[in-house]
């Protein structure tokens, strides 16, 4: 047996006390699994005083994260303080270059200085891990660094953000509108304290960015994802998807075309019987498209102190086992600067309108299309529901988002709409 | 650039192929990911002169594996040759015995000699990876074995046969039966040489070995796994399944329970809401219950050249890395061997049932379920519609196979049935 792996933990939050109680539940399974003991040496969180669920009375105690990630007696760094700069971004820095591997579940640090960290794990000689960064508990980095290394990957997709897949199936199961379930969220104490990265898209565009960097060997490149949040997601936009049989997901979407990197959080429709379409509640699942695997669907719980205490466990057996892999799967320098590009490739499209009841109206709307160059796979007109006017649903032929651009500027000027027409991208799955 | 990572590969079929394809095809990729070019040195296989779809003439043949496998220029030998004895077994031994590394994706080897062969490569500071042994291009071994690693493991399940699930999804969605199913399988070449392999459910229940032994640090027992087929499985069945909201799935399912690891391979019924219950055609799916990690469910293609290869590759790519792991996760020595327990965790099950259609026929069957200690959820009796008598349906609560047992001895001593009663366990996913 060889010597521990001596931990030091900073941030004691739901994922911490996970962490810890992993380690004293099954000191004994993670010792023979990886062929030496796990400890814990020192701990750090904000406040000392306050009740957390575990014993730590074991462990050293440090006011300050920079001074647990330089104690001697430390040789694996968990950062689970959260924060894309401030102590979690000195700590783990100094970490690394206090010759430490590091173990994080900071999907906006990773999103916004993957780069510059990886490069200076590489430097130092240490390896960074974050499985838990994306999609808590599903082992989505293993996946595209390891167990896809053999494949080109095509795309990578996924609904990563638990909360706002919460709101779109509880405003679909209970018919509510977005306000009345984003309040319900709230007091449920499921969104951020700071609600936008998580109906903003803004989290999930963090997750998306990190895969894609591992998929494609590129730079993380956070400011290139097009992200779109679910504030626009209508119960009405629910319930006509769900007539022609389809669901609305917050849906990220990555791929390389020859224009470039395609990265896109938004909301989107997905056939209600495939996978991502089944995906109900705060459950995550991620898609991956290997040339030679096929796709590959991964489902699990995308949040919560056990499933994303696993993800950071998994990191630290991995470590303790001996294992070394670059931070994004190659080396850092080897991880090009990809060419941003705009959502380009094509796909069948919604859209959404209410027409003023009158004669010709629908013909000057099925002129617009064609005059977009946009065909149409099904149109479907509803009874005089609304107080707006009538409501017309499209569905569109595969056709480019330039397209759907030029009807959706072109169709007001119809005069014969009653609002904002809508529209939502059908994404192939 | 460290030195390259030289293959000999053993077995030139479909898998063995694809793997040199994705060499030739992402040489660039892989040595950027792996730090190190990987380059195959030499092949085997049975018959030379057979056209196969890639260039192999850069590459030294053997006419036999065992020399393969000894070759000095040769560091990590990949047997694909399959079959749990004879050459295959003899090219791994003598590949450990001279000093290399093995992968390979041989189940019912590992299901039947993997505790000889992991004790041989520990002995000989060698490893063993087999990520294609199992679902095909699903990353399930990677999962059990290194993501989930910090969890006690509650429940491993699967749909492993991707023939099996074809038959049985192609007879509901044709309303065809199971022999005419299985001739169109056989005809399209979905069928192993020997058919019952995959019909009689021993190729499934050779993958469930495998992973009980991962997920419970178990020694592999392949003859401790309960197994029935699909061959009993009617058409009726499938329909009345469906009708009370089930689907019928060949299902794996490993758990240890207090009094010993119950390991069975059956025609079981899954919600039909289920992402068991969705699961259509030759894809696989693999559900794993840690502790902490929840349900993790896995789905992708379980065979075939891309998705088996881009698995092997995966272990290639692990072990160029210099990723180096015990066979079956932790040291063979601490492997213990599980008692071996018949299924007793209760289940609610399916019964039908066809009846003499006279006066107080289900009076009799509704009191041997009683005497049996069975409650009844939800009973439906269908018209007269089948020659043979009154279809009757039972769909259980929660009660034991004993009582199961007990009820199917004892029904047809009511003299009510005009057949056999059948019964099918709907287990709880």
């Amino acid at each position: 047996m060889s010597a521990p792996l001596r931990l030091g933990i900073a941030g004691l939050g739901t994922v911490g006390i996970g962490v810890v109680k992993i380690i004293q539940k099954h000191a004994d399974l993670v010792s023979v699994r990886c062929g030496r003991p796990v400890t814990i040496t020192a701990v750090s969180a904000r406040d000392r005083t306050r009740n957390r669920d575990a014993d730590l009375s074991e462990f050293a105690w440090e006011a300050d994260a920079v001074s647990l990630a330089q104690r001697d007696d430390v040789d694996l760094f968990v950062e689970l303080i959260g924060g894309d700069a401030g102590v979690a971004k000195d700590s783990i820095e100094a970490a690394l270059r206090a010759g430490k591997d590091v173990v994080t579940a900071n999907k906006a640090l990773l999103a916004l200085h993957g780069q510059e960290l990886a490069e200076l794990a590489e430097a130092e000689g240490r390896v960074i891990r974050f499985e838990a960064a994306v999609a808590g508990g599903i082992p989505v980095i293993k996946a595209l660094t390891e167990s896809l290394a053999g494949n080109g990957i095509n795309r990578v997709m996924g609904v990563m953000n638990g909360t706002c897949n919460y709101i779109l199936t509880r405003m679909e199961s209970a018919g509510l509108p977005y306000e009345t379930v984003f309040e319900e969220a709230r007091q449920l104490g499921y969104l951020e304290a700071d609600p936008t990265l998580d109906v903003g898209g803004i989290d999930a565009g963090h997750k998306l960015a990190i895969l894609a960097a591992i998929a494609f060997g590129t730079r993380v490149n956070f400011d290139a994802v097009e992200i779109e949040g679910i504030v626009r997601v209508s119960i009405d936009d629910i319930h006509r998807a769900e007539d022609m049989g389809y669901r609305i997901k917050l849906l990220g979407v990555a791929q390389m075309t020859a224009r470039g990197l395609e990265q896109r959080m938004s909301p989107c429709l997905v056939p209600a019987d495939s996978p991502l379409g089944q995906l109900n509640g705060g459950t995550n699942m991620v898609v991956i498209e290997g040339d030679s695997a096929g796709q590959i669907v991964l489902r699990g719980a995308g949040a919560g102190e056990g499933p994303t205490a696993s993800a950071v466990m998994s990191d630290v057996i991995e470590i303790a086992r001996g294992t070394r892999l670059p931070t994004f799967g190659r080396p850092a320098a080897s991880l090009a600067a990809a060419q941003p590009a705009r959502t380009a490739v094509p796909a069948a499209y919604y859209m959404r309108m209410e027409l003023q009841d009158k004669p010709g109206a629908l013909a000057k709307v099925a002129a617009v299309l064609g005059d977009s160059g946009i065909s149409i796979d099904r149109m479907r007109q509803y009874g005089h529901a609304s107080r707006d006017g009538v409501p017309v649903l499209v569905v569109t032929h595969k056709t480019t988002p330039e397209a759907i651009d030029h009807a959706i500027a072109a169709l007001p000027r119809t005069g014969v709409l009653t609002g904002d027409p809508v529209e939502l991208r059908i994404e192939e799955v």
